[in-house]
């Protein structure tokens, strides 16, 4: 009688990146939630129930999974890449802290996931091969203010960053005035990784420097990284270029 | 008779984290390099050659399997974790810089993992869900002094922070200064997690408070991941508390 959340993580594009773990715990599950474009991921199965929801209903869709669980349900609400990085597992723990009672009793397991920015960086080298930060720039839930303060920090430090969520048509500037942000900072000739769709068959993953970055080569399904003054492109004959961030670091910055 | 070169991320712990991209690249190796730990974690094939060495020899680890794939071998070099974070595809890339001519023109594909990061926090929640950083304690390749900085950066700018390579035998010191750097900045109640040997038999990952920190309880085989001031501990009856950082920050940091 006691039911199951399992917070699934598929990894980014297709199921090249599925864990061992993260499918089993796929078939497990007796109803499937998540996202309409993540669920798709998912082969359908006639004795399993669907039920994908649009992509900004996060609150609302780890509510319903956290309620029909407590009827005693296994259920699965699937992620994308990890969903731990700004993905459903934060909101289903806003959702159990919030919600009923009961819902702390439930047994919650969250299955980690390649989360894009290892994917993206997988493609191109090791660019988050020494120390670097992890930042949406989405400032739906944030201060504008803030995410600049975390650039300056993050950069100013010698951090390679990883920026997520970097524009989309309700937040069209925000990738335009970041990049401008760190070009105080750092090197105009800083590599910058432009990671789209990464593992789907429209994947198409690029370098430039942060004088060249354009925002308009961005959409919500790109995530960029930015490197430090460390990193390094080794050019090849007849291949794409390799971008690392060695593992020793100097402590010399812009 | 063109070789090629795997770097295969494994994930932390045992064979559930491994993605079905990276068991179909370790299928397909006619050799397999790799630090013997990690290598004992792929079941032996008698018509694949294993070459394991120790811990700390990566860059002649990556050499000598560069090498190898030079010679028209297919080739995997295995990783625990995710090979881009901490790990060997920063150590081929440095070999690839500075080796012969001819290995820039190998077929190198990298197989991204999850990371012990992302696995430590599914344990407890979803402690990275919002901004954060990660940075390796060791200063065997960089100079402490930089570490203080990136830790002074992190955790005033309200990142939460993942430590790898806390601590060792050589390295004994640095994880308790580092934690003291770190209460200058946080809140001595800031929740602090404790992630050891991840995804093994014998796995055990806690939480406890900046203040109740103790470098003592940490080893090699351990992650650790220090809250923000917006981390958030749940706490359930009959089950372990969920760590959390809601996906909305304020920005009103200590």
């Amino acid at each position: 009688m006691s039911g199951q959340l399992s917070i699934v993580g598929l990894g980014p594009g297709d199921s090249c990146y599925l864990t061992a773990q993260a499918a089993a715990a796929l078939a497990a599950a007796q109803a499937l939630y998540g996202y309409g474009r993540y669920l798709e991921r998912v082969p359908i199965r006639p004795d399993q129930a669907r039920h994908p929801s649009d992509n900004r209903e996060e609150g609302s869709r780890a509510a319903a999974a956290l309620a029909h669980a407590a009827q005693g349900t296994s259920v699965a609400l699937v992620s994308g890449g990890d969903p731990g990085v700004f993905a459903m597992a934060a909101a289903v723990c806003e959702a159990i802290e919030s919600g009923p009672e009961a819902w702390r009793a439930l047994d919650v397991a969250i299955v980690p996931g390649v989360t894009a920015m290892l994917a993206v960086a997988a493609r191109m080298g090791a660019p988050l091969g020494h120390d670097f930060c992890t930042l949406s720039l989405s400032d739906n839930r944030k201060p504008w203010e803030l995410i600049e303060r975390r650039l300056d920090a993050a950069a100013s430090a010698g951090f390679v960053i990883a920026l997520y969520n970097p524009i989309s048509q309700a937040r069209p500037w925000q990738l335009g005035t970041a990049l401008q942000r760190l070009r105080r900072h750092l090197s105009q000739s800083t590599p910058v990784i432009f990671g789209h769709a990464v593992g789907r068959s429209d994947e198409r993953v690029t370098v430039t420097t942060l004088a060249a970055a354009d925002p308009a080569a961005a959409d919500m399904a790109t995530l960029i990284i930015v490197g430090s003054s460390e990193t390094r492109v080794i050019t090849r004959p007849g291949r794409p270029p390799l971008v690392y961030t060695p593992r020793s670091a100097q402590g010399a910055h812009t």
